[in-house]
């Protein structure tokens, strides 16, 4: 299982102790090569302590670890004789898929629920920042938004927003679930019942923040929210450091979004890494590293056994594989599958189409341990 | 063409000037890892800057240049649509050949050129030892060695008669060659004519001697011969580095080969690298990144468009890929060719056999292309 967890500066595992994050010279080793050698040589050294070494290995990864995955079984495919790579935008980089297609998605999940909760999320920004031009606007939000401390910035407001929505979309999840805040089932909809029950004469803003306190506070246990200074939630430390430098993924927001449109300058991009790391991003590497233009062409004749799994209500699907390469290389796609659903545990509510997903999963692996164990014994 | 002139550290490359080889600071980017990934950073740099961004690419390499080759199509299967590795000994690593195949297998070209040939060698590395226990022994041996000056060690003509032998076994090519030393065709014929013709009586030495003399004074021009102190006439500098880090290739001479019997220490090893270079060696990394142990298995279903050829005359033959493994990962073996005899120029005397071997080469790479294109349109 390739994750986050299990991989050098994420979790537990620092390398360098407490100056792990010091600088570029410790942070250099913070790098999907390095984590992938790192892993060949861990299986390889783990198959001889166990004296297994023609025992197969599949590897299975989630989103970065999806990535790590796919990456794994075409550069080591002496170690692992397959990948299920889950939710992993491996095409997210460089000019492979259009810029804006993240955002887009987050918002068709939210059309596809509501119309009217998509306009009213789609409008919420410019009464923000209308607030923001009133003598009294910081205060204002604070009020509305119920935040423990008054606010310094509306931009906190505004990204306080933005996460929960990008968030919720990622985990639409079929049953109840507890993947970055507890959620219930099919949080989109959820939220977009919020806004849609509230007064026509509220607010858009008001409403906004009515859905987003769903992903703040589905437990109904917050008395008042922290939109400033809050220690990262989603542990994801390093990948400040790895999108600074090679994850370089490029994201817009088009006109037709519901978020405000933006572009992506690479200047301010690269100057802000700078400025923090000391490094300059190199936006071409993974795609000269790893591939991605073309994958269809490349792949066809190149490679096997790899499972691309997605979920359509997943804004990262957008970045992955979503068509068969080859009779080997092959994509299992969901309509309603969220971020890497297929590799949360099982649950007595899972609806059929994800109960018929991981059994073709298993289905497929089963067929490559036959292959091997049978091209084993003729050897 | 993946070959060591174009590569950092070797021929004008040097990565930080004069100091490029002043410590394993340096020192440490001369890896086989960072040479594919140049190599892909070049590629695609040359390609975008000739606006030929999908036109195909096929990587070419001999020896250590075939070893990169094989690896670069391995790794970069979107930046190469295919390789043909020459006399690449990529299974000359860790435990997969048999340590001892290298030696045995210059001691055969002698033995099928002559046995009485293969027997004299054999038989004068004793002689040489007897005259270092001489009083006057090093005398006599800078006699018979016709040095230009007075020998410090018998070991430095032991070493050159070694290094005769088997380069000589490497470029035992067809035509008159220049590839280390200009030599005649043929040229293990040529040394064991030389042999076979002396009088009976003269010392297996002496033997010896005048056969080397074929490697070093083909075109006698030498009146004296500098066996101590000389400038590495190969200009592989670099790859004492790299046999220190991670080119590990440990060989033996069995008790069957024309060679002193001789067994390979790691320990040893180890620590004269960490006396040389202050670095540990190794010896699973090169197998653990790129494989090689049952690639046939691994590759019959993963990977395509690679060509090893090999010409069994050439002792790094051993070590190479010497059966077609599927029906685009191919072996063109060759009984009379040696080191990449079919990247050198073309002759008028070329054999048969060589041009036959070319023709298929082209005919291979042609269909690559044609698929190639093919494939292209239909996107």
């Amino acid at each position: 299982m390739l994750s986050y967890s299990s991989l050098k500066f994420y979790g537990d595992s620092m390398p360098f102790g407490n100056n792990s994050y010091k600088s570029a010279k410790t942070l250099g080793y913070l790098n999907s090569q390095q984590a992938l050698a790192d892993y060949a040589v861990l299986i390889r050294s783990l198959k001889q302590n166990l004296s297994s070494d023609s025992s197969p290995v599949v590897v299975f990864g989630g989103s970065y670890g999806g990535m790590l995955a796919a990456w794994f079984r075409l550069k080591y495919p002496h170690i692992a004789i397959g990948a299920v790579a889950s939710s992993a935008p491996i095409l997210q980089f460089d000019k492979i898929t259009p810029w804006s297609s993240f955002y887009d998605a987050v918002s068709q999940d939210f059309k596809d629920a509501s119309l009217n909760c998509y306009k009213v999320i789609k409008g919420s920004w410019a009464e923000l920042d209308a607030l923001s031009t009133h003598d009294d606007g910081l205060i204002e939000v604070s009020k509305l938004f119920r935040t423990c401390k008054a606010l310094h910035s509306v931009y906190s407001a505004r990204d306080w927003l933005w996460e929960a929505f990008v968030y919720t979309a990622m985990v639409n999840y079929p049953t109840e679930a507890n993947f970055m805040m507890p959620l219930p089932a099919y949080p989109v909809e959820e939220m977009c019942k919020i806004i849609d029950g509230l007064p026509k004469g509220a607010s858009k803003l008001s409403k906004a923040f009515a859905a987003a306190s769903l992903y703040y506070n589905y437990t109904q246990t917050e008395k008042c929210f922290n939109l400033e200074g809050g220690t990262d939630s989603h542990g994801l430390h390093g990948w400040d450091w790895q999108a600074c430098t090679e994850m370089v993924m490029p994201m817009t927001c088009s006109n037709e979004s519901m978020f405000p449109p933006s572009s992506f300058s690479y200047k301010e991009f690269s100057q802000d890494c700078k400025k923090q790391y000391g490094v300059k991003p190199r936006p071409h590497w993974i795609t000269t590293e790893f591939g991605g233009y073309r994958i269809e062409q490349v792949l066809k004749r190149f490679g096997s056994n790899m499972i691309f799994s997605n979920g359509m209500q997943d804004p990262w699907s957008r970045g992955g594989v979503l068509k068969n390469i080859s009779s080997s290389i092959v994509a299992l796609v969901t309509q309603k599958g969220a971020h890497h659903v297929d590799f949360r545990s099982e649950t007595k509510n899972d609806p059929d189409w994800l109960i018929m997903q991981r059994k073709q999963e298993v289905a497929i692996i089963e067929k490559w341990l036959e292959e091997y164990y049978k091209d084993l014994k003729q050897n």
